[in-house]
């Protein structure tokens, strides 16, 4: 019986709550939040009766095997490396830290203390992604040369999610001073997550370009400076040896929010898609081949993350995406930005005039 | 009427010669080929009396206004400066030259004399891929801002087409000594003209990335070294400021030869299919963005190149594409090679045991 | 009588202070200083009476017209915003700030405030240096066409100067966590700043190396993670066209504390050299040229960075190096650290095994 | 007793034949020259009676062991690869080939032959040179972890070696199409080969920036376009891990021809110079490290390329520098110039206008 602690109670907690609270073999026993009133609430909500001000006080008490962290961004790193310290159980929202060096850090610090160590990857959560990958390793499509990854969103254009120019849910994630790493941060490392999960192999070499278009005069509006990346794109090699690009954007009109993986190998291709909530797959192998012919995969539910940190909290077995996991793809947003960031002070220098 | 020499007589010269001769106010007039066979024949099939052994006796006979290049690619620099060194127009068969300082110069050249010259980029026959730039230079989809170009082709993996294996209609195209520049220059020319004419604006930024696999045990069969790139990717960023992907592959498996470009700009996207001979097009627009939706776009014929070049003879009027449109896509090309070469000497570098 | 406030009271303040101490029309009023202790000592040391606990204080008391800041790196920036804000002149220490936008931010600032806004890059009070630039100004070597530019040092070999295994003083030169950026912010600002200073022309392209040499058991000793550049390599080319390459090291092996910038131009060369102390310069040029012959030129003193802040705040006409210039300087700095980062994140990817 | 063809037989091969008529154990048997005045000529000169006009013959005749390879650059590769197929020895004027692929196949047969292949690096007849490797191989100066490396030239605009603005012999030197490629391969080869000699070990990384200045009206100069690069510039890592700077240019007024490499290991720093006649060669070692003290070594002389080539054909053990050697110095030639290809082309991009 997995013995759940929820640390922080945002929004992002409610999901966590409700998805542990009705897994097998698992207990939510205590929350951590600094608010009082939010903590109370959420104490109810839940039916959780331990209740902490702080992270100290609740591993001082003890009562826990595993924690969902649920912590703004920045404050993931300093709380799980606590938490691993004393030898608790895991499960991070995404992104696990703020830059690779420590995200790798909380990966090996997991790794060297044994515990189980998870990240949210959410869209891990695919029926069609997690067949995909299971055909991969099958070798349903021999070995992947080619594949397209792209995640396409359109609220820059589209009003169908409300109007970004003047809601606040939407401005935050336009501008770096309120957290925002633009669309790359925010669904940028998902099709990457998923592309290389979907292929079995991960990213080794990724050529990046970010860009941020102008969209408001003094590229401002109110206090939100409008300075993050709104479209991000890649070509990428797999260790495999697979050669593709991988795209997000939030300029993709016509596109609420799709993510679109091709994979090609020697011996077939596939064609995921999923819009979060509803995915699909296609193949086209054998005698289809030679008529360009794709057909339907049936692809049965899958556990979602939450449920296999819980079961892993009860089997000791570590399961994916791991914290590695996403130390590696925390690697390469890092990378794109210090590619784009190299960019940009190239591009800010005078001109030779010879 | 426009009097037009057709120069080598290849099988490509047959489309050409074709095309010529059943466009209004065109008169298939001479045709030069060293082989004096296939020269016999060819000035039967088309009823050409005037048939030369070489270049310049045509060029002493005179009685001509226009000539269709059809030579070998590495012939059409030197051929194409001494026919505009003689004020001919110059309809000229992709690629334009071997490079682009030789490209450029017969695109300068051209202009310098005022004749008519232009390439012949066979997809811009799309019904398709005109109204898509019709649209866009319409205003009909706002400022672009991101695209996805693909040009997927299967051949390496499927048969319908033939066995590369063994057919030297494919082995050359995998061969460098026998004149291939690999998927990028036998149709990623294609797709990186076709992605930038709809978009209506220059390619400013590549980043490129090619890619050999391994084919045959010693990457080579009979006298063929299979070297040559089989897949092409990059991150593109037009004049224009639109960023975005394009692809070309022959390892696209379930695609025989298929386009695609999506447009997606700040009132709409549209949505471009190819497969040489039909092509399609969708949009996405007004209320539709909300939801979401893409309607089929209606896309009359359009002239072909041949019909273009034969019209621009009679009325003076140049049309595109043009040898200096043809100039900056070799540019591109060559960029793309240039990546390429010092990207696989550097690999080639020993390794750094400090 | 310009009325001057020490911001900050650590070792470097003592340089300030005396030189403002000894430069006309210039008068020590007041010093800001958090630690009672230090603050009573040095307000004995240069007579001053206002002393304050906090920059605020000092502000409500406005009894200055120009502050030397002499804070750590990280608050030159707060402290100076404010500053500007209250029409203050700001004489800062280097570096201006910890990244380029925030010094540009800065320079921006002083300029639309038309205060006095200077750094104290103190290479340039060398009188080779600026007998240097006033010859290339006054054309004596043409155009510019190469250089060599080095800042060499061997602390990290020699024990001349100490033991780095041991004293803190130098450790924390070597240590990201400490403050330290390495050579290249250490020194390797200086070599930028002289070389570009004496070519009268602006650092348009950088590609820099950085490297971090194995220096200690786990890369450690005691506190200090040993993790900050050592050496620092530039091929730089100037916004006139000259091309060259500028380094900084701690492993030059034979020169203790050496700057060398060799100019090359269409009319001659000349050859500068400074240990920080004694600086010497020559020339070759008109029929030296064609013997290659060297001859030594006569540098007369030439007024430090502080007399002409001193002066500036006097006249109000404002003196280089300016906060532009600084801000450039640190432009080229992040542009280092980001290629460098870009590099590594790279290195850190797995291996292609295709 | 080696018996020596020389193939070719221009000025360089004067300098050959005289050298191996000098050398002992080494006979001049025999040469081959396509023109009959200067074969005559040539023969009469060094007392060779067996004279050839293609090396067809001269392999029927078969009466050599070893041949001198003094072709025009471009003719290296196809003379080389027949007589390596012939079993010969060969000793051939760099460079090499006229490409990395070309040159490695050359290395890799000659190894595969079995049979003497070294290539005419003059600069390694240097004593400063030979005496500071074996100082580095002994251990003088400890590992190596910075370097610097200038050939420094100033005909562009010393006169003291003529006027090239009138005489072809420099002329030429400047122009693609006349066989030339620019500094980089007319002495550049040399202080890459110098510098990674001396270090006794390759180069591993490297990051180049070539320069073409504009020097006369119209790039021209009668029938030479003055298109190569003037000025080559790199940041260099061996694959010892020393970090550093290699640079060749023919702006450095104040020099006529100078090599300078300076090497700072962890015990100590080398400075060894030449003028391509007199060598010297300082050291800073010991306790004279504190006090940046450098003294002279003495460095006897040592045996030329020529006396080693000779030598190795009767003892049969091969000697430096290498096929091999030369293939790997190719290599960085190739990279310089595909990587000056990439930033060209580049630069010929239209702007972004969004």
């Amino acid at each position: 019986m997995a013995k759940i602690l929820i640390l922080g109670t945002g929004s992002m907690a409610v999901s966590h709550a409700t998805a542990f609270a009705a897994a097998p073999n698992t207990e939510l026993v205590a929350a951590v939040e600094t608010d009082p009133a939010r903590r109370e609430a959420f104490g109810k909500q839940f039916g959780i009766t331990e209740l902490f001000a702080d992270l100290e006080s609740a591993i001082a008490w003890g009562g826990f095997d595993a924690v969902a962290n649920v912590t703004p961004d920045a404050v993931h790193y300093p709380t799980t490396m606590r938490l691993l310290a004393a030898g608790k159980h895991v499960f991070c929202e995404k992104p696990l830290a703020t830059s690779y060096p420590l995200a790798l850090e909380m990966a090996e610090t997991a790794e060297a203390k044994g515990v189980i160590n998870m990240v949210n990857f959410t869209y891990r959560n695919s029926p069609a992604l997690q067949k995909a990958r299971e055909l991969v390793m099958a070798g349903a499509i021999g070995d992947i040369r080619y594949f397209e990854a792209s995640y396409l969103q359109s609220w820059l254009v589209s009003k169908a999610w409300g109007d970004w120019r003047t809601e606040s849910r939407w401005l935050w994630r336009l501008s770096a001073q309120h957290g925002s790493k633009g669309v790359l941060g925010d669904v940028g490392v998902h099709i990457v997550d998923f592309a290389s999960f979907a292929a079995n192999s991960e990213v080794a070499n990724i050529d990046s370009r970010l860009k941020t278009f102008h969209k408001a005069e003094g590229d401002k509006i109110g206090d939100y400076p409008l300075d993050v990346n709104d479209s991000a794109v890649m070509t990428a090699e797999f260790a495999n040896g697979a050669l593709g690009t991988i795209s997000a954007t939030r300029f993709a009109t016509g596109h609420a929010n799709d993510l679109t993986l091709r994979l090609f190998g020697t011996a077939g291709g596939l064609d995921v898609r999923t819009d979060g909530k509803v995915s699909s797959l296609k193949i086209c192998e054998g005698p289809d081949i030679d008529s360009s012919s794709w057909k339907d995969v049936e692809c049965p539910p899958v556990p979602t993350t939450y449920a296999r940190f819980a079961k892993a909290c009860n089997t000791g077995v570590n399961d994916e995406p791991t914290f590695r996991r996403a130390a590696e793809v925390q690697r390469i947003l890092d990378l794109c930005f210090a590619q784009e960031a190299a960019r940009a002070l190239h591009a800010a220098a005078p001109v030779v005039t010879d």
